[in-house]
């Protein structure tokens, strides 16, 4: 048997080892994580990106077990497309097995799946790996990070964290197993970077409550707080706000309302039964009695804040009275919707109340003065920066060179490449394709490049589509042209563009030189790019009869 | 004749006033600005944004002059258009006219312009209008601001400015100007608002200097410096650090190089002709005695910096001694093509260098404790915040209000909102159109929001079209239904699909159901939905022979 552990960062879209981690060693595997991405803005039609497990597929009968560290998206997201190739057991806290059979639930699979709750401060064996599950603050309660032991060595794989001291569960990150950890020896650290660029210590999760506090004492009308669905957290400081200002709180919206039921069943979210109504009874009662909580903080058009700020919402409208408040940031990519709906919401008069205004959010990540602490508490032999993009990474690895981690024991990688722990020396391994799974409808797949240009080249500039029925015998048009243009030109300009395209088409089929069809795609072509100096995709259909 | 003043907020995106305004008074006009916006990320196809100024179109032999505050796109970027409907005098700085002029050369127009130079502190008749210049800073040299005296009162209009103490140019905003302005009594002003979500006071263009000092001080290969081709001063910074590190300077791409050339004619940019190299004599010199400065700062694929991050540049490659400094900030929207451009430059082992990581931008607008100050300075009776959107006008409003201006003093508009100055009252006035104009090729016009939605349409799922020859009196099919399809699935994809498509459609049509073109177009849709669970555009096109 090897002592060789193989640590593969199994793909995703840029970030490294965020959605999706395997650990192999005698031919057995630990799986850690399974989440989602959402599309980039040039990824046109797609509505989400899994991870390319491809190299899990044909092993599947070796995982010998899936860990979940936390219950967010991009953790959680694909863990029904990995379940329905890799039926392996799940392990993580209840919360976050909660929210696991929740989204499972939604698919129809939550009878089929062996779910095993762990606690933070457990060591368990899973196959030939020890697992020590430590807690780590993040924006969601109970989440773990993982000491992996095997006969290769000792790995810390930080997962999502950071240090808060004031914590809203009041379980702050589990300062003692990460030194305890660290003197059995630590061979490698692997650490989140997410923050990587942000100087200082992320603040507490605590601040957010003044915050809230202040703006529902404040609110003249409703207070509608939106945030992601799984802030658990969030619900908290929120419930807790509005039992202070005697109001009755509502979530709003399927996930919301799940997530709440569940983690209020599971005692992660404590509010009395009397404080929490439905949607219909709240909307009954005085505004300046009522707070509600949904989602739509990133400007999402489908999003409940999205369809308020754009009138289009069924249940109710916003009111110049209401008070907003976005509790989050803005994910890179979303800054402008997130804007435009903070401005339509202004419009209608409402109050909005974001993060540049009032601390109504803080990161659920470790800045750089915590990422230090981390590597300092932990003291690892190599350290490999992961959970970020190669500007995030290399920001990490200046960090950990600047307190003492010698170059030569930073490892910096890319998804797909496979990093080898044998004997307490880590090496550069194979290299796997470790890239992402688009999912659009029913369809899971590779990103085809050609697709993605053809939509692009379609939505820059729309089609022309012309249609010619011409004499099989005498070539000549049996009908006037028919063309369909969609994208390209307002009803008014095709108004005029159009006949002067049959024009000419039928100008040319009567001179007698055109007979191929690529001809005439040139000279329409050429034609409207004269006319309008655009380039919409044009077809033309020939019959001949 | 009336002394009412109309204050006219032209048109444009979402800022108020940023890109074009109008002062009217006893049937006179005074037009500042004439500027370009980028496109929204659903505004799919369209090159770029004039304003609307169609309440020109009728008035334009009513306008006495166009004062441009600096040289900046979207405050000059639309000249061209302007002019072309309104033959006015255009008045501005020196270095505003040169980039002007600049411009106006590209478009074959620069002949024709009657173009009037002015100087900070100049006071001027235009008309009914007595214009006093002062001197602001900003991120480009020579910008003013207006005080615009007329029968009705007198109106402060910052445009785009900071208080800088120390600015590279040695040449601060003009305090006593706008001291002298109170003494007068100010009726209005009119200040930018652009950070007004930003708290302090916004560091010195001066801090810049060290940060390029260092970097290429340390930099063991070239260094590229990517910023705005209408930054001078900072060109002005580089050139200075190139030379005390005995380097050569290449300006790349036609806008960097001309506005160079032009900056030095006019002295506003000191750069001994020794230090100035061309890009060829560059390419063959040591790369350690290389800076090239060029565009490509927010990561536009056609800019040199995307071409090279791409690895597509013709003539040079990224090199991975190389140096690269992004001397901006990514403007709102541009966050994610920014985040990729600097993974794939550090994919090649260049070292790259941006805002987080050392002091290489600062803001040109005023923060927070600035604009407050503008505002003691100038001590207007009415304050009226523009430049910004809805969210940055109330946060300016409120800072406003937080140092004294009553409420009903403090006045909140959008574009296309005229304001009535009259005896030192001001109100609203009429309501114009407000909105702004695309630029798509050589078409100019509203956005058409239907085709904004066709194109949308087709990017998200592609086109499938079918076309069918029928005879006309059996209605049978003359040949195997002709299938195009782009955008939608992959070629493999297609080879299974596309088949099965023709096979339902020949179906329909020998069962003899389907007589009309729109029962088809239904079948084929409804097939591929549950193939597929997406929505194609369809098209059936018949020929009936």
């Amino acid at each position: 048997m090897s002592n060789k552990l193989k640590i593969i960062p199994l793909g995703g879209l840029g970030e490294v080892g965020k959605n999706m981690m395997a650990y192999e060693i005698d031919n057995q595997i630990l799986v850690v994580d399974a989440g989602l991405m959402f599309p980039e803005a040039d990824m046109i039609g797609v509505d989400y990106i899994i991870p390319d497990f491809e190299y899990l597929y044909d092993k599947s009968h070796k995982v010998a077990g899936i860990i979940i560290t936390h219950g967010h998206e991009d953790h959680i997201g694909a863990i029904q497309h990995v379940l329905s190739r890799i039926p392996a057991p799940v392990f993580g806290t209840p919360l976050t097995l909660g929210l696991v059979e929740v989204k499972l639930a939604r698919n129809g699979m939550a009878s089929k799946v062996d779910l095993r709750p762990i606690q933070a401060g457990d060591c368990l064996q899973i196959g030939p790996f020890k697992v020590d599950f430590f807690h780590v603050c993040h924006s969601i309660p109970d989440a773990v990070g993982l000491g992996i032991t095997t006969k290769a060595g000792l790995v810390v794989h930080t997962g999502d964290y950071k240090f808060d001291h004031t914590p809203v569960d009041n379980w702050p990150t589990d300062y003692a197993k990460l030194a305890e950890l660290s003197t059995r020896g630590v061979d490698l650290l692997m650490s989140d970077s997410t923050n990587s660029e942000r100087p200082g210590w992320t603040p507490s999760e605590r601040v957010i409550g003044p915050a809230f506090d202040e703006a529902i004492k404040n609110a003249p009308g409703r207070v509608i707080i939106a945030t992601f669905a799984s802030l658990i957290s969030r619900m908290q400081q929120v419930a807790d706000a509005a039992i202070k200002h005697h109001r009755k709180l509502v979530f709003v919206g399927t996930s919301m309302v799940d997530n709440a039921k569940m983690a209020r069943k599971l005692g992660y979210l404590i509010v009395p039964d009397d404080t929490l109504v439905p949607i219909d009874a709240a909307l009954n009662l005085p505004p300046s009695q009522v707070v509600l909580m949904c989602t739509g903080s990133q400007g999402e058009p489908s999003s409940i804040i999205g369809r308020l700020s754009a009138g289009t919402n069924r249940q109710f409208d916003l009111l110049p009275n209401d008070t907003i408040i976005l509790s989050s940031h803005p994910i890179p990519g979303n800054e402008e919707a997130v804007s435009k709906t903070i401005n339509r919401m202004l419009r209608v008069g409402s109050n909005v109340i974001y993060d540049s205004i009032a601390p109504v959010h803080v990161s659920g990540h470790a800045s750089q003065e915590e990422q230090k602490l981390m590597i300092n508490l932990v003291k690892p032999n190599y350290f490999m920066p992961i959970h970020g993009e190669l500007r995030q990474l290399r920001r990490h690895a200046a960090l950990a060179k600047e307190i003492g981690i010698p170059q030569d024991k930073i490892i910096i990688i890319e998804n797909g490449q496979i990093v080898e722990l044998e004997d307490g020396k880590v090496s550069l391994g194979e290299r796997i394709p470790g890239g992402y799974v688009i999912v659009e409808g029913s369809a899971i797949g590779e990103a085809d490049p050609d697709v993605m240009k053809e939509r692009e080249q379609l939505a820059r500039s729309g089609i022309f589509v012309v249609n010619l029925s011409i004499d099989k015998y005498s070539n000549r048009l049996l009908d006037d042209p028919e063309i369909i243009t969609r994208g390209f030109v307002s009803a008014d300009d095709a108004e005029t563009l159009v006949p002067a395209v049959r024009k000419r088409v039928i100008d040319v089929i009567h001179g007698g030189g055109m007979s191929v069809q690529k001809d005439i795609v040139d000279v329409v072509r050429t034609f409207i790019f004269n006319e309008t100096k655009r380039r919409p995709m044009v077809f033309v259909t020939i019959t001949k009869a």
